[in-house]
């Protein structure tokens, strides 16, 4: 595959099987609006023992994603060459509640991306990567706060995984049944909607009087 | 370790390591409730070309959980002596704003389970896993719907999985910043609140007339 990002994925063996091609697109925009709503990726990477699977926060950065490796810290293999990973991001946005248990489902957005991560290593990218990681959780946020030292800087892991190869499938809309279903009496089908919701900030306990929340913490949304 | 579950999970290497001890517990009753709360898992396995992670549903069983393995479908090898696996429920519960990027954090709870899973193969216990993981999304609903066919039950996929090993990682409360970082003048702290809220049930278009929600669909909370 070109160097050259497109506005699509390619399609590659692992991104072209699964059993509901349907639900698969490979626009980057489509990914990168999943990837930027989500807060945090679950982490995959064969450890010594087997498969592992660690919750983790990360940006995305254009055409990369730059996760917060340091959870995964242990389980990491210092090869040289990199460690081959699966980044899953999903969304879910409903409870799909059909007529007969098999089509029911529920509403989703997914992105799995597929490649092999590199340790961040030059101080000076991995500074803003790690300011990256922050502004992605919180906009805004970094320059409310102290900057990182360099000792911060060192002891926090970064990695980096180009977005090259992506499997992105999107759900929506209410429950698929079986023809003859539809005709079932008394059986309700649809779609419990479900939505992630932010509260009023909650000062720290240890908050100096006369400080009050930020926009970025009191207008909070996704 | 014992076939007999106790209290806790036992402490093995891969659930005794990790950055963060502190926010670690080995209770079943932590895990179990977190797992009883989640609507989905990641599965992480190893395919021929390196790790997958794969978002899908579940239920809890008493010691065991039930996957539904259809959406992993494609990435498990057939060996005939079950797949090594690594499945990760995990809850965001809020955004923890510090006083420095580097002590930024999120109150989360997660489990990560170890072990090796296989295929249900009796189409009786099958049929049962599959009315539990319906059960496990939308209490009460089994009874209401159609009941599952034969056919049904073979085409789908359930995997089962001992909880065994496992770990557990709790973090709440407020930020804990560095000590000269609590006298910065004009930075705030503290945390930004996450739930998840599920919504006025939307009928299916094709939904007959004079059937209502039920229950289970309006009063719907986890």
């Amino acid at each position: 595959m070109s160097d050259e990002p497109t506005d699509t994925f390619p399609a590659t063996e692992r991104t072209t099987i699964g059993r509901s091609p349907l639900r698969g697109t490979r626009q980057r925009a489509t990914a990168n609006a999943i990837l930027d709503e989500g807060l945090i990726c679950h982490v995959g990477l064969t450890a010594d023992h087997g498969p592992v699977v660690i919750p983790t926060t990360y940006a995305r950065r254009g055409d990369e994603l730059l996760i917060h490796g340091s959870p995964a810290a242990t389980w990491l293999r210092s090869t040289g060459k990199g460690t081959p990973v699966c980044v899953t991001v999903t969304h879910v946005d409903g409870l799909v509640l059909a007529r007969s248990g098999f089509h029911h489902s529920m509403n989703y957005r997914s992105v799995v991306v597929f490649g092999t991560a590199e340790t961040v290593t030059d101080h000076g990218d991995k500074a803003a990567a790690l300011d990256a990681i922050v502004e992605h959780i919180v906009p805004g946020r970094t320059p409310e706060i102290r900057p990182m030292t360099d000792d911060e800087i060192t002891k926090t892991l970064v990695l980096r995984l180009p977005l090259a190869e992506a499997s992105v499938k999107v759900r929506d809309g209410g429950p698929i049944d079986d023809d003859a279903d539809y005709e079932l009496p008394d059986v309700w089908a649809g779609v419990i909607p479900m939505t992630t919701t932010f509260g009023t900030p909650i000062d720290d306990e240890r908050l100096l009087p006369g400080i009050d929340a930020p926009p970025s913490a009191v207008a909070y949304t996704r």
